[in-house]
């Protein structure tokens, strides 16, 4: 399980609002199966890593069928293989050292 | 205000584990007052630029006083000023289309 | 045609020095076939998007032959779909640009 | 001395072409005084940390000046402290691995 962060940002909209374009990748993201949590800044995915950039693919186009020419995609893939890694395993382990430190 | 996504990566620590590491940056960006939230591939922090970059800078560095040799930081700054940006405002307004969507 | 950025770090190798990960990554891109250029911070990939995400998860596996147990990878897509883009015609623009200027 | 990637993305301009933005915060690298390459993914920095932050500050706001009202930048910092870093010694010593491979 590789754990990753992605953001699409479409260029050239003409407005700066961008939910509209982040809602219909939301509900893309839902619809794949892979699991997936939205943050303020993009989306954590969790899944194999062949999974995770399939997706990546997909979520990539949405903006271009909402009638985008340019889109700029970003994605960080945190893959560690002497464990199995989760994003809540992540945070807790996290929060279980700050908690150790008090 | 700014809503940025920070990562900081400490790298040659001959483990694989990064916790300690991370839970001390988060306890700096705790002391900060800076308005932050950790997630599972790094920080969002809410500020205006000034503050974030200082803070950046200060979080940085808190590998090299663990021991660290090498630091590779990661910072996305998403700056809006046409209205008022908050972290919980660009979640709400996604899932506001969302909903309408239904 | 996509432009991409693409950096592989691997985590916990016990020492500050990358470039033996960072060459073994080099020979595989050079032998993929994939157009690109190593730059101080990464690669500059240009091919199709399915080309690119392809040399992605092979790039990404090198490390991990090399012993690393966690793998960090970045990768931005840039894709343009008015026009042709490329790496040399994105530098170009931006040059003429700044002759125009003067 | 450190080493950066900058990327300054305007959001929202009307039209997918950024050169216009791009050559602009190329100009005002040059300006500064900052050691810095173009590349077709970002600037490649050289310079203090304090030197690279006060930047990037002054070039995530040119869009801004330019009429755009959102703006999307990324920062990477690789600070390495056990030997002097460079771009020039990042690329050679690439270079000179896979030299001796062959």
């Amino acid at each position: 399980m590789v754990i990753a962060s992605l953001t699409v940002t479409p260029v050239g909209t003409g407005t700066p609002s961008l939910s509209k374009y982040v809602a219909e990748c939301a509900r893309v993201l839902d619809e794949s199966g892979v699991k997936h949590t939205l943050t303020p800044m993009g989306s954590v995915l969790e899944g194999s890593l062949e999974e995770i950039l399939e997706v990546v693919a997909r979520v990539h186009e949405i903006p271009f069928t909402q009638g985008v020419m340019r889109v700029s995609t970003r994605l960080t893939i945190d893959d560690r293989r002497d464990k199995e890694l989760s994003a809540r395993g992540k945070l807790e382990a996290v929060e279980k050292r700050l908690e150790e430190e008090k």
